[in-house]
């Protein structure tokens, strides 16, 4: 079958390098003679039929970029579609019809998503529905296994390293415990290679519970070495032996528990009681999301975008790219969202850290 | 007088560019043949007789570097100090004497304090007990009338406009309101310049009481006129009509009540209920103060250490250094600590925020 | 008189905050009902009557982002205009005519001229055929008397100090000189500035002739006192003391002496052949000129438009905007442009970076 | 057998990450009860027996900083032995027996090497004559096959792409083509992935041979379409299809060819003659080497150290630590230099880039 249009869409929590994946399937496609249209605001542009024409000039610009031009949307699941505004109680419906009929209407011959596990997910569904799809895998915590690295965890990654370096001359100057709390609900990625890269001392992760008794140890053991002061940086989905998360009070509508303090507070709280220290604590949040990408993620974002272009020419749908070591692969789809990559407690990357004096404040991994 | 050995001490919150000028005054000291002490932990280290020899090897390499190497202390005021650890209910008692006889047993000529409206206000009590010191001005916030800019402040900046362009491609592509909070309890010049520098929508300061009503119209003005996000800045001590802070509750023991949100959390519940808006936000905290200086904060840093060993030179002590235009000049550190500087409602930086769009939340000041 | 129209254009060479200039120039005039024309490439759009409309679209998002949407041209003075292609040898003709008639057609009440030497010198011209302009003064090398600074040098000086940095690693580890040209043909701030902010050893200045001897006497002294490296920042256009610049060989209709070496390499071939020391160049070139404004060239770039827009509203054209410490002010374009701003070599700065150890290679400035 | 004590050493060119690989051999080792001696400025350490001794106070807070602590040396070849100054013509002589007798001296069980191909090469050599030697592959070309990446590559990468971006806005507004010559003597990995990173619009690299009439042609095509500028990003070792380098004229006793410009002026020279248009020129040199490494180049580090470690403590000594995916894995030294990774003229990469328009100057790459 000749291609000749295509649909492209973002979706899910922004990312540095969604962008550079748009440009890439553009000029790509264009180099091939395909048009390209780019829907508004994932799915949702989908369910409503709202696109941009993806010329030359509209990919003009955007690699350095950070966000989507594109624009996105955390809450427009087509399978169970809400209205806005947020925090109405109207009833989701089921609009997945509209999604095909958009498909069709625009006589799109492919649609490439751009998202994480819940657009995966959902491409997953269409796909059985028999739409074709190549997924493009985004995931700021870099948590699915079935490739080495997703755009936008470097970028992260680098926000994170620059804000333990940072935090480092206070908690030295001060004789301070400083607390750095990065994203990671349910793999704990940034906090541990952000805590390799910057030096940190104490590293709470989802992946290995913590022990109240055992971080305060490493505190006091660092005091007895003379050391004055600690960084700790902590996932904000870093749970302790009983498997409780930090409680992240909600403000009513909102979907940002960020917002009233987690892990960090708490265990502020309790060092400031057990060890009458001054602590501080840093909320990275958005931060980790925004800017230009690094070099490394807009390579990425550029390699995965002409491989899904280069999958739906072969007419390889259904599968979704990944990177092995230099290569770009594809896996389907199916597979893919399967499996979470999460920190393995026993894995060489606890190993390292444990190697360089890193303490995951626990009884067992140490 | 010859000048044969000088002290030197950093107190109050770390701040980029301290070591600079420590180096600087160890430098310039050094090249006339004075002796340098550096005490440790402000005047902590005065009251407890501490000190580092300020060498040429002691000061190399530290210019680029955030923090202090002589350490910082906020808490140790030899008028009414309070031995460690926090939060105990011990009485505190008046050891200034203790600072004049350390003073006396090193065979000081002069002592250089750098630190802010605290530690300026310590030298001028230390100053009128006979002590001769030379001030130069830290305060992240740059709120001291006497000088043009502190250093420390452009590093703070430079880390905060960063920060508003990192949340704005994230609101770009969410449709989102972000709010960022920075440092500023009483004056606003981190939140106003930074707002100014990123192209912040809504600037929230101290020195001009917000409205409740005003600051949803302005959300509710770039609706109509199609822009889906909004870009808020807001100061840690912005205040209501009434005069009210947002309720920063403080963890007992504590001094940091950032961890609970603030202002931000407040204005964010405040959108999220009136506009059905998704609102989310980042507190910037001590990112503003950690890290490497900018390069105008290292050559404010440098020409501030060296001018304050020439006032010591010249025996101008009493004096405290100051920035007007680029030239360094001097000013007496009892006419220093005596006026803040904070933004003028009615002032050109206000009517320069204004005049390219930005609101701030105001009723009267537009 | 009722301003409704006026142009705006940028010339010389790029500079970041430019596009600053013209978002706040853009901004302020809309919200007073004031059409703006963006005339394209400097005086070269007045000349072919080449403008874009400047409405807010147009605007948005420019804050952030390095040279000028507007284009810009070193070469088209309209009192000696020469058309494309360089290289050709066509007589240069007197065309500002052209401009007033382009002034005339498009019914413009005022222009405002955002440009260097040249092209507030040309806009004085035209000042005096009867045109009103206000000017806003752009010189990466802030070499203006009448104004503390003029946006880009702080972005300017911020990669310069950064490549200090950079190299200072490299030097120590190999115990080599590493020599950093930057810009600076007349006025010496950007290497002055970066070598105090870098902590560099040695500073060549065209404002302070050099002396062969006296450089290689302060790389023995360094190693005398067991320094194995030296790092030296020479500005492109030092001068040694005959007054002879380092050989800039050029090629053919090229207007970019860089190319060939100049300063830094005369000075690491001197230090080869009396030292046998390896030397390093690295010459900064365009990368000075380039990338998104620090926060402090945003906030002035943003002021000095928001004002030029204001002066143009009082009539008060014929004038320049300048910063005056934190103060905008202005100052007649025809005052402006008679004075140049130089490092003094008795002055404050020069004695700052004396006082921390930095050599200027002079036998008299020590 | 129980090792009690290892050396290790940092040799070639610096790059960042080789403070955080010694770092974690220091800490890993230290850990483990073994002693560490850091031999200097490579194996001339070994040839003279300089060392320092490497407790945990002195790897500290050595991670975020660039170069090395140890010192390194291009030079010292053991086998091939010149005693500086350089330029003078000693005879080389084989020293190689100091090596294995300050081995034996200070009881060393093992020697960690760190260092490219040339230390590579060495290390087998002391291989076979009997010393267990374990060696961490260092260069910045990233061109050593055994391994996915090595560290310092990507910094210079982020180097070279922010360098990219600042010539962009430049180039842009001047309507001009910018030239940026990156390092890469036999292999382009740094030119060809931020030429992808960055956008650039043509790319010359020592693995595709470039015709001068396809460049000019890759600049016509683009102004045809209306694209007033062009960015070129070339290798220092790219070559025409006579195999011939830019010709780089060096000064006597010096190893910096770059000095007297290499293939971007050639290229420059090229353009500015066939098609009148302005050309700029940056040649990056040695800010590709210097300053702090990117989290991933101190994260690799860290890895690497602590495998190294672990490879000596389990005997496995004659290998090399590489990076295969995210694990790290073992090679023998042997295989590992005897196969460098270039550039595939047909491989994806190569491919990625002409999908996003990319030109390499090629007739038959394309």
């Amino acid at each position: 079958m000749k291609i000749k249009r295509i649909g492209v869409l973002t979706a899910g929590g922004d990312c540095p390098g969604l962008n550079a994946v748009v440009r890439a399937v553009a000029k790509h496609a264009l180099q091939n003679g395909v048009e390209v249209l780019g829907f508004k605001n994932g799915f949702d542009g989908m369910v409503k039929n709202q696109f941009i024409v993806l010329d030359d000039k509209a990919v003009s610009g955007i690699l350095t970029r950070g966000g989507t031009i594109l624009g996105t949307s955390n809450l427009a699941n087509p399978f169970s579609y809400t209205l806005p505004p947020i925090g109405t109680a109207k009833k989701p419906k089921d609009v997945s019809s509209l999604v095909a009929h958009t498909f069709k209407t625009n006589r799109l011959d492919a649609l490439i998503t751009i998202g994480g596990d819940g657009t995966l997910s959902m491409s997953q569904k269409f796909l059985e529905m028999g739409l074709p799809i190549v997924g493009v895998p985004k995931t700021i915590d870099n948590d699915l296994l079935s490739t080495d690295y997703t755009f936008g965890f470097d970028s992260a990654l680098s926000v994170a390293t620059d804000a333990v370096d940072r935090i480092h001359t206070t908690a030295e100057s001060h004789h301070r415990v400083m607390i750095l709390e990065t994203m990671g609900r349910y793999a704990g990625w940034i906090a541990l290679r952000s805590c390799i890269a910057g030096g940190g001392d104490i590293c709470l992760l989802p992946e290995i519970p913590y022990n109240e008794d055992a971080i305060i140890e490493a505190i006091e053991v660092r005091q007895l070495k003379g050391k004055t002061f600690s960084i700790i940086v902590a996932a904000e989905g870093a749970k302790n032996e009983k498997g409780e998360m930090a409680v992240q009070k909600t403000i009513a509508g909102s979907t940002d528990p960020i917002r009233l303090g987690g892990i960090s507070s708490k265990i502020a709280s309790l060092i400031e009681d057990r060890l009458q220290l001054e602590c501080r604590v840093v909320v990275l949040g958005h931060l980790q999301r925004g800017g230009t990408p690094t070099a490394f993620d807009r390579w990425l974002s550029t390699r995965f975008g002409t491989e899904a272009v280069d999958l739906v020419l072969k007419g390889q749908t259904g599968n979704m790219v990944a990177l092995r070591g230099t290569e770009i692969i594809s896996v389907p789809i199916k597979e893919a969202v399967a499996n979470l990559k999460r920190v393995d407690p026993q894995g060489e990357e606890v190993r390292t850290a444990l190697a360089v004096g890193t303490s995951f404040g626990s009884k067992t991994i140490k």
